[in-house]
């Protein structure tokens, strides 16, 4: 591939310039007007706002329902109603996980996202079937998009007898992260369940996301166990705690000792910051330098049918949780949509300068805050160089 | 007019019908296919859902700055700050309501929304400015929309003197309702305050619509002496109360008694369900008999620069606010949205049966639930018989 230049762009909201691409790369960001006439014109920006490709977190993509026909939810109110409920529906539907999963991640690429974070279900109940559909799905899509898999223990790792098994054979299999979950409320053994994971994340050199939902004390007490095996293991930079609901239920000024040590150790925290359950403390977290994240969790699924992946949505839906409303604070939450989700989920080269893979969103809009509260469906996205979508349709295979 | 025929709908969801309108009323609702082929065809919906068009419920038109230059949010911490920087802001903005709420009505419309309640700032710093304007504007609609203008005294009624006398005129020059706010927080002498309102509401016979953002007992106080006036005057049914956050603020368990109450007297609870404060339980006023409505409040505004006004966004703000994931429940958050506006409002002849307004909107969902869901963009609106939106684009004038 030639040079090729994306004209008259404004990077997150500043003065416009030209971006010269080299092979997919990032070459040169030079003053608008001045890249030479005669090099491929990828697009012209028109002065449209240039953003990283957004970063989608935390998502499900391997028990989603999209692209089937609107189904009611019918689980229980309990964790475990869910779980079960979920198990039965997944168990035999009839429609495949690629003609599920793939037609959403297209989806969410049209929508800016380049980098996933995808959690799959790991279960004594259908084995490594949704691992092997992630994994050709990552396959399918590995010239378009980051997708990292997580093997994920949904129902429980210790409780559910052979789980420990399956997961490490995830692993041999390529997945990227070890996952955990409710060490306490759903495994019944938060020590050993954490000591399992650390040692398959120390073994097979991986990185870690635990969804941790158990409340107030009970959850703040595990977050400090992860913090110290995090820092007996030397995985500083490499672990994320996701929800982390316990983190609302105290006053933010209680947490920052503990915020501190978070930071120190690069331990990310995931939230999808919902309105109906506490969650962390963001700006106080951020403010301390804990690195935060987002994501759409379930979409479509059995668990809620709420959710369509798009995470300048996802950004307004955190700035709606908090009362933000300055445009410091909707940066930040397209930060956290962004930057934020690059540095949990350790993606290389991410940003807008010379050096960083082009993948790229432009969307109009004057500046951050008004792209978070606009969500305008006016997107170009660009990845490895090539335009794979524009105005929400996806063009990329 | 002649009759006209929209084929092949789903009202609600339910089996496909053939809708007969003549003279811009829904005349019949035959089975679909069995309408006379020889009628006018309005348009062929294609199995898409058939909804009665959204009820904006609560929105302050007057000051929204939709359709000018992206402005950061510069207001102070409190309540009064909010208000102070946003008289001193609108004071000298350049560009007239007409050219703002203009562009945000039709922006409404094209999200399908045909019924609305606009509080109208009555100040003593700017008069009757911003009643004219939006009079001018119900006036410029009217073929299009029910636009319910407010007399609403944003910054105190006894405390700013010339206050009441300008409601007093506003009320003069046609404006549909007695607004007030914060009793006792913002006009410092609650009964006094009250008993202004409700002698205003009695002289006019015109309905009533109070912003009560006071917290907790306070609040919970003054809903009981709202009720206590209601029933006194007699203004069963035309009381309405926005906000309410005291609600919030006990178990729902609490409030039975005084929901009966509101129930009995039929004031409705208008909730945008914002997630960063308390807000009613929604759920539990409607199993009482409560009515409750929703609406965008500010749009692009010196005291948010959130918002655009679509209700269907709305309602899943309002689902997701109370973790509504069931079909029923998200149909309630669509009632909130639709019939418990109207009722709110009062509109007359609201819905989807003979004998009803033809004001609709017509969208691909499969039921109510994917309606809230989904959002699709794919909207057509049908005012009074007529095409005036599809797909977002608004074609009404
Ligand atoms: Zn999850
Ligand atoms: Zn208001």
């Amino acid at each position: 591939m030639n040079s090729q230049v994306i004209r008259n762009v404004r990077p997150l909201g500043e003065a416009a310039v030209d971006l010269v691409l080299e092979q997919s790369v990032i070459q040169a960001v030079l003053p608008a007007g001045t890249a030479a006439l005669d090099m491929d014109c990828l697009i012209d920006g028109k002065g449209q706002l240039l953003l990283p490709a957004l970063v989608e977190s935390h998502v499900h993509f391997d028990k989603t329902l999209w692209a089937t026909p609107w189904r009611p939810n019918t689980a229980g109110p309990t964790r475990n109603d869910r779980i079960s409920n979920e198990q039965g529906l997944l168990k035999t539907f009839d429609v495949p996980i690629a003609e599920r999963a793939g037609p959403l991640i297209e989806h969410c690429i049209a929508r800016g996202s380049l980098h996933f974070r995808s959690h799959v279900d790991v279960q004594t109940v259908w084995g490594l079937r949704h691992i092997e559909a992630m994994l050709a799905l990552r396959e399918k899509y590995r010239q378009l998009i980051d997708l990292q898999l997580v093997a994920f223990p949904q129902g429980g790792m210790l409780i559910q007898p052979g789980t420990t098994e399956l997961m490490r054979a995830a692993l041999d299999l390529g997945v990227d992260i070890v996952g955990g979950i409710d060490p306490a409320a759903i495994d019944r053994d938060p020590i050993r369940h954490l000591e399992t994971l650390f040692e398959l994340a120390t073994r097979y050199e991986r990185g870690l996301d635990i969804h941790l939902h158990d409340p107030g004390d009970l959850g703040r007490w595990e977050i400090e166990r992860i913090a110290d095996m995090t820092q007996a293991c030397g995985l500083s930079g490499r672990v994320t705690i996701s929800h982390a609901y316990s983190l609302g239920a105290f006053p933010p000024n209680d947490l920052l000792a503990l915020a501190d040590r978070l930071a120190e150790l690069g331990i990310s925290i995931m939230s999808c910051a919902p309105p109906h359950v506490t969650v962390p403390p963001v700006a106080m977290l951020r403010s301390r330098g804990v690195n935060v994240c987002s994501g759409s969790d379930g979409i479509r699924d059995a668990w809620s049918p709420m959710g369509n992946g798009d995470m300048l949505e996802r950004a307004m839906l955190l700035a709606l949780r908090f009362g933000w409303s300055k445009d410091a604070e909707l940066a930040m939450a397209f930060d956290i949509v962004s930057s934020g989700g690059a540095r949990a989920l350790g993606i290389p080269n991410y940003g807008l300068e010379a050096g960083c893979q082009a993948n790229l969103l432009l969307i109009p809009a004057e500046n951050l805050a008004e792209a978070v509260v606009d969500r305008s469906m006016q997107r170009t996205v660009i990845s490895h160089g090539r335009i794979v979508a524009q105005g929400g349709v996806f063009t990329g295979l």
